[in-house]
């Protein structure tokens, strides 16, 4: 492939999503021709440790063969078919195995194209619960500050303030925030451990005053990903479903980022048994192969809508490509690669692999402030002073540089602001990790003696 | 395949798009095995003619061996990469050939997952071009009364009140409303033709006193398609884009639904020679076979993003799955096969047959109050009594009869409350479109049998 050329048509022609074009000057996109594993294959030779597995989404490994081998089966039947009175059998199949893995009280799945459609399903559905069943005034949502929850209108309004969405402010809908369980700069400056969780009596305010107009709670469980990989303790998680419960709200749990074991367990709301009244999914649903959302939720929610047409409580949602057959198929084999390989399995080792390598960092490396983890995920938040967790200024633009320094070394490492992570697909042998770990390792020296 | 064991599983578990999910009780969803061309093949043997092209969608056929070979191609490549920082042939590629077929104002491709998102990018995009360049007030959007833009939050705001959105109004922001060029149905009792274009300066008006805080126009070219296939006269569309040009207000044509030919022309803005500033597609882009959507723009909005990355000019969306390359090698095999197959000519052919039809139901059936066709759409509009326009009630559910009355003779029609339409796919033979039409008349006959 003619790889400069090729680039040069990239830029001439698209625009890339979260991008200053203008970077591209300077750092053109590297061209990809091939993936396999965990390796991206680049059109110069070059090849790239996917270490956040693509945007969070890819979980066996790039163009598995099984997974690749389910959408090329499909491909021979049936493409797609409209999804409102018709069916096929990958949509079935995959709803059931959603719920078979899901928590037990979710009986039922919606299906759209993203995450941020799985979200907004989610909230639609709970607000219109609310007037189906005859409490209309429940019309707001309580979100986390830190939170991300997608870039469509709905979702963007219910994630915190950040760059990303401050000048849309006027498009977005007003939401309840609680303060985000943020524990190494605890809001309200306690120190985990030696806490009553006052960030849970934060939410508990909000709700107290406010519960007749909540519809519904929605939240990352266990890690506010695009928030800076935030993992939170779980007693945090449980709290809310009680509190949800206590107050008659709904928990929606988005589950997109964290969903299909990034976390170690099947799903994230699994760490503190938690039950949501809606799941949202995307992402690692087809292993990262194909765009896909479903938002799974309870026979009780289900039974607000379900009535004699006139009586207009229909749920009136839909995307063209609903439960596309292709996409199903391949999220269908990706669930039973699960159980094929041990996947949960293949994660406990690797989590292990990581652990060390955190502890070790935070031990040695002087710019480190925290380092946080939970199964696949890691990440460590770069400080210029470890006493007083003084931030990198966003004008260095340390993550680009430590970006840049990536590709240097054969590894996608993709920093939120201050915040180096990890964002594994669950293929990763133990000597790719060794390699990705010590060249990670590297670059946090090289940026620790630049600070000095 | 165990038929009914599949669709008991497929009730048990499946929450369906825009269906009162108790109306499966009665009317058990098909279950589709296969499709090819324009039939989908169920699996207890009988086929039904795709007529409305699975919700729009669908173009060169079923299951094209040309678009599934791309398919299979490229997943012994590369399932998906993040596209920040990375890039691809496919993407690239399918850029190019966009920009190639679209209006040569338009320069750049911002990729995204579906219709709703692609409508969602443009009206962001615009959005912040005017804080970008200055112009902060510039934060309203105004579009038509019928208009249907999608179900996500942003989409909804723009569309027309109907069941879909209204008790979702809470959640929405606010958007001017400009009267819909409803010839049948003129909103100013005049007729087309006699008429000085009144709907056009109802737009006017809106805009003459509210343009400074307009950012732009979003509309359907040529159709309002969810609205009930509302064929418009082009002197609107093209008088709407000179407004746009005298107030300095952008132009969004949302070609989600009219794209890709549906219209007879590539877009359905080539038939008033109108240039947006922004192009929403997806439905057609992959012909139907996998969820993509993409956002088309000029350099001028381009380079109001373009900026060192300090000025915080950046565009903050994205999508984890933007320009999947599976999806993109779809799309591009999709745009060639418009001249391979010569795709214009068949709709001009199909679109013949069509007309012949339309003008015969509209003389021989008395409940047939309004006929509209624009290359390959088509629509009927019912009546109660054709001299007052009365409608049918929506108790009487029409639609839903007319829908069930089709499965029985191998056709999908599936009515937008009392308009009959088709929407068909590019590949139909003649005997096919014969076969289609005759079962319609039939239909058309007893329905008008029973209203006697
Ligand atoms: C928790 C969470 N929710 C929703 C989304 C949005 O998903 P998508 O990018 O598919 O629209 C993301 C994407 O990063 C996410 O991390
Ligand atoms: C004109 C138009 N815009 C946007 C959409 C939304 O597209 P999607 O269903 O892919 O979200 C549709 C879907 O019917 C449409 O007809």
């Amino acid at each position: 492939m003619e790889t400069v050329d090729y680039i040069q048509r990239d830029i001439n022609s698209i625009w890339h999503p979260y991008t200053q074009m203008k970077d591209l000057e300077k750092f053109p996109p590297v061209l990809i021709e091939k993936a396999i594993g965990a390796k991206l294959f680049a059109s110069d030779g070059k090849f790239y440790y996917d270490t956040i597995s693509s945007w969070w989404c890819n979980i066996h490994g790039h163009c598995h063969p099984g997974v690749m081998g389910a959408i090329r089966e499909q491909t021979e039947k049936l493409d797609h078919v409209i999804f409102a009175g018709f069916t096929h059998a990958p949509a079935i199949e995959l709803a059931e195995e959603l719920l078979k893995i899901a928590p037990r009280n979710l009986k039922k799945v919606f299906f759209s194209d993203n995450g941020s459609t799985a979200v907004e399903v989610a909230m639609k559905m709970s607000f219109q619960y609310w007037k189906n069943i005859g409490l209309p005034e429940k019309e707001n949502f309580l979100s986390l500050d830190s939170a991300y929850h997608g870039d469509t209108i709905g979702a963007m309004s219910v994630s915190g303030n950040s760059i990303f969405n401050n000048i849309f402010k006027p498009l977005l809908f007003g939401s309840f925030k609680a303060k985000t369980p943020y524990c190494y700069r605890c809001p309200f400056s306690k120190k985990y451990g030696e806490c009553s969780f006052e960030c849970l009596k934060d939410a508990e305010n909000i709700i107290k005053l406010h519960f007749r107009k909540i519809a519904a709670v929605i939240l990352e469980p266990m890690v506010l990903c695009a928030g800076g990989m935030i993992v939170y303790p779980k007693e945090y998680l449980k709290g809310i479903e009680e509190l949800c419960r206590k107050y008659d709200i709904h928990l929606i749990a988005d589950e997109v980022a964290t969903g299909f074991a990034r976390t170690g367990k099947m799903f994230a709301v699994n760490h503190a048994e938690v039950n949501p009244d809606f799941m949202c999914l995307s992402k690692g649903i087809t292993s990262g192969s194909l765009s896909l959302g479903a938002t799974l939720t309870t026979p009780k929610i289900f039974n607000a809508f379900y009535d004699d047409y006139e009586k207009m409580k229909t749920f009136y949602h839909g995307h063209t490509h609903t439960a596309n057959p292709i996409a199903c198929s391949s999220a269908v084999k990706s669930i039973k690669l699960f159980s094929e390989e041990n996947t949960l399995k293949k994660i406990e080792r690797i989590n292990r692999k990581m652990s060390v390598f955190l502890s070790n960092v935070k031990k040695m490396i002087s710019i480190v402030g925290d380092t946080r983890e939970i199964g696949l995920i890691g990440a460590i938040e770069l400080v210029k002073n470890r006493n007083t967790k003084e931030h990198f200024l966003f004008e260095e633009r340390i993550g680009f540089k430590i970006y840049n320094m990536g590709l240097e070394k054969n590894i996608l490492l993709r920093p939120l602001g201050n915040v180096i992570y990890f964002f594994l697909p669950a293929c990763l042998e133990d000597d790719e990790l060794d390699y990705i770990f010590s060249a990670s390792y590297d670059i946090l020296s090289a940026i620790e003696i630049r600070n000095k």
